[in-house]
């Protein structure tokens, strides 16, 4: 079988370039070492491809379906590969060791997670919604709400979600109607029906969690009257046991291009199906304090925005993995000039087919560094020595997130579509795995925030936000690797030239696009503007990777270097006419009239 | 329902722009007329909503299988629709009346195929390959041939195939074994198998006519050895007659991503399963002369591929068409700055999401202009009042063919991707239509020719063919339109200049990379060529769209006039860097290692 993640890329990107090691002198993780986060890569890559990978065509195949009695059937490997994930404790990875978790750098939970997520991303979402979840309700919940759930959670005995949109509530949160009446006893009651739940029911679990907004009736307008609730599926008894249904029913099951392991489910609260006490409405807990729930929810979404990359990316890398065997293995045609009478030559040795998988590399390699960036820069934020170093891990991480969620999503499905089409015909057909990646990677651009939303996250908030700070601080790093590169003769001096170049070009359009204030024309080619950003970004990473490589001999290293090099010779141009595009101002989209279409 | 391709825009295109009419002075549409043309347009379009479009998604969901006794079950709503289109003779479009034909010309049939294109990919693959292989037997073979298979595929009582792939030669024909052996009887027997044959088994017809690309013992190595054949599936009778099964069974039915309506077989040829005479092997009758088969099918496979372009535009339109709808009647958010009290807005409020149409139509208009330029060019090349003109259409259809097959497989699949995106959570449903087209249309770039054979094709043997004759006969006729536009106050001078510059890039940079007649510096980055030449070959159409609106009024001519700007402002630019790559004759992937993935 076909590795589904490089092993030697995360040695490589772990330890040679981020120095992930660097943070066992942080308290959190004085515990730690190398041997404990290798043990732990380790044992995810052996359960990945001994317990998810083998699942990956059937769960597609045979997707959830619900009984009449309402409840959800699934393919038996599901459970069974998710019990062996939990009994391995792999939930508790970066949690706090006094509610059980194992206090992991998340840098080294991210890198664990995405040998599963490249296996089998469908079965994955189960234990990455519900660390997700767990995180948040560990920032924000009580003592209590800890014991009652998260601790479950860690230990995977339940199962997480959160339910944020409605079907007719999707990007725009603020018109949410689900209501949350509270109680005499300081509980609330909910009413109303959510889409889209991943994860929203099945039989994986004692009990499943659900991370709930909805307004209190009296708050305010939109998104200020939203709040956060824990529902879970089954109430708990005083001795913190599932044992009474809430009024939260499955109302349909999603049928959707991929992740079909995956239950996708339309969730009815409050209908008076089941009736706690007598009375129909789903009890809920509020989380916090009311009316800030969707700032809560952001920290959990922001989360989950960078794991959008991550899954993005493993299922980007899985499919590069297994074109590389293909064109290894397949001959086809013969090389140019050769005699009609010689043997057929392996794809690989093809110029275009080479092309294809360069591409992949640079995309999937790329994402991989940046998703790994962006999780130090978590770890940064939550252990650096001083306030100021971590408050700029955030606003870094604030900045970068609507690319690392945005761009895994878009190239490293591209990067899937480049897979099928080495693959030939056999990988449009469902013999081989590629196609399923293709239909799987698609789901990314669009949930946790479309392509569009993180678009206008970037441009319309995060460059802006704080006078520029987050652009500024941006600024610094990647001009920091320039200057270092432009000391290195031969390409990375010519990549730091072209990548500081292209990058001054992004800084000054940005003050361009928001000369006059008029948002409507800064904003009118947001989702260029993310692109062109998403592509200077992942040039960084290569240059930064460059460097970390530089120097050494073998393979893997010149491997390294000609991806770097297939990147600024055949992507980082593109960001040319996108830059030119923003800084004309253009009006197009602002000038259409919708009767024309 | 909505409509599933634009009656208006085939209006303007067939006849404000090409002038198909003018096609009526030709002596082989003398009995034709303008109400003819409609007559078989509003036909189509009729049959295409009622009977192709509503078992789009079911046959999708209920994809053909094998029966125990070897034969093919489908869901019986194909051959219904496929009964109904050839009881309206719509399989006789093109062909001569002599043989049963309409002798329509062929810029009207493509038109008029494009709807059951677009309503139904997959079942409208049955007719769309009979029409291709009735075309060449009618083409090249004997008055016994057509009257035994020609004449019963224009009445829509046969079908045919073509088989040209083996499991181990794909791209490569050279490196088919499938031999034919000859008789006494001047009849052949075949003996091997046919991978990835479309509408290669079922029971919607009396008869399967298999074209079949053979070698014949003793004959040439590699292409030059390879004879082509008419292998029905079943023997006819001395009153042509369909009545003993011959010795081709099917082997197995390869399931896809998409295309599920249509069957796509492994055919095994001459194993014994049937004896005809008491002998195993296919009996199959020579196309022409020995050995020249390959070249008989390349005028099939011209055809076919302009016939991919057509499918591949036609599942973008009705992806376009369906988005468009569903962002008129979808609300979700407000439009900037509006109060947050304010009402949800139509999707198509949104600057992005208009970004996302207006790419959606001017790839598919851009793409459907292409398809019939090409189609007025066989029109041409078949009914020139002089052979000079003939020749001229011939050679500028050899030229744009590979631009023709893959710019729309591209970019109409990306059309479908946006269709997907401005759907959000619900285009990635099986609920909506949009997903399928996607999974559809992922076929587009590998059959007929993948997208880096039509590079090779186009930069490695078209443009620089008979010294370049077809490179400046293109030349000609894209500066004739540049000319004409700049005559032209406002935006169409302006675009004129842009492609203009773009184009004498293109046909300098073809110099530069045969300078030295290095093919493999030439050929390194061929794809890379193609897709620059496609996006100024689109451009060419869309300055060509905009002086045929020029001066006339109202939303439809707006609408060209904004996709144009769209494509000239967004798209175009593009080539730019490109162009560049090309230009440096860069070697990223000749200097490739292998043992570096």
């Amino acid at each position: 079988m076909t590795e589904v993640l490089s092993r030697r890329d995360l040695e490589f990107l772990l330890y040679e370039w981020l120095d992930v090691t660097s943070l066992l002198s942080r308290k959190r993780f004085v515990e730690h070492s190398k041997d404990t986060f290798d043990a732990v890569l380790d044992l995810s890559a052996d359960i990945a491809h001994k317990y998810f990978a083998p699942h990956n065509k059937k769960s597609d195949a045979s997707e959830p379906t619900m009984r009449p009695d309402g409840s959800v059937e699934m393919i038996e490997d599901i459970k069974e590969a998710l019990d062996i994930y939990t009994a391995a404790g792999l939930m508790a990875g970066q949690f706090d060791e006094h509610i059980g978790g194992m206090q992991l750098p998340t840098t080294v939970a991210r890198a664990a997670m995405a040998w599963f997520q490249a296996a089998n991303a469908a079965t994955a979402s189960y234990p990455f919604l519900t660390i997700a979840n767990a995180n948040l309700v560990a920032h924000y919940g009580t003592d209590q709400q800890i014991d009652d759930y998260v601790k479950p959670m860690i230990e995977g005995r339940f199962f997480g979600t959160m339910c944020l949109s409605e079907p007719q509530a999707g990007s725009s949160l603020a018109d949410i109607t689900t209501r949350a009446v509270e109680q005499d006893d300081g509980s609330y009651r909910l009413f109303g029906t959510k889409m889209w739940i991943s994860a929203g029911d099945h039989e994986l679990s004692e009990n499943i969690v659900h991370l709930v907004l909805a307004k209190i009736p009296g708050g305010g307008h939109g998104v200020k009257g939203i709040s956060l609730f824990i529902v879970p599926k089954l109430l708990l008894d005083n001795d913190g046991r599932a044992v009474e249904r809430n009024d939260v029913v499955l109302t349909g099951l999603n049928h959707k291009m991929g992740f079909r392991g995956t239950t996708n489910t339309m969730l009815t609260f409050g209908d008076g199906t089941h009736r706690p006490d007598g009375e129909a409405g789903a009890v809920g807990y509020l989380v916090g304090e009311q009316h800030r729930g969707l700032s809560y929810m952001f920290h959990m979404m922001n989360e989950a925005r960078i794991g959008v990359g991550f899954v993005a990316l493993a299922l980007g890398y899985v499919g590069y993995l297994k074109s590389v065997e293909y064109a290894t293995v397949r001959t086809q045609g013969r090389a140019l000039g050769a005699a009609g009478s010689s043997s057929p030559v392996a794809l690989i040795e093809h110029p275009d087919v080479r092309r294809m998988l360069l591409a992949q590399k640079s995309y999937v390699e790329g994402a991989l560094a940046l998703g790994l960036y962006c999780s130090m820069l978590v770890d940064e934020q939550d252990t650096a020595d001083n306030e100021d170093d971590a408050a700029a891990a955030t606003l870094l991480l604030d900045v970068l997130t609507p690319v690392a969620k945005s761009w895994p999503s878009q190239w490293c499905l591209e990067a899937n579509n480049l897979a099928i089409q080495v693959h030939g015909g056999y990988g449009y057909t469902r013999d081989y795995d590629v196609e399923q990646y293709y239909r799987d990677n698609r789901l990314n651009p669009i949930h946790e925030g479309t392509h569009g939303i993180q678009g206008l996250d970037l441009l319309g908030r995060k460059v802006i936000m704080r006078g520029g700070a987050g652009l500024k601080l941006l600024d610094s790093r990647i001009t920091a690797t320039v200057r270092r590169a432009e000391t290195v003769a031969g390409d990375a001096q010519r990549y730091a030239g072209q990548l500081g170049a292209t990058w001054n070009r992004i800084v000054d359009t940005t003050s361009t696009l928001w000369e006059d204030g008029d948002a409507a024309v800064a904003l009118a080619n947001s989702s260029i503007y993310l692109e062109a950003v998403g592509h200077t970004v992942i040039a960084w990473m290569w240059l930064e990777q460059l460097l970390a490589a530089e120097g050494k001999i073998g393979d893997f290293y010149d491997g390294k270097r000609h991806a770097a090099r297939y990147f600024f010779v055949y992507e980082l141009p593109k960001t040319g006419p996108q830059i030119d595009l923003l800084a004309s101002r253009d009006r197009t989209t602002l000038d259409t009239n919708p009767a024309w279409f």
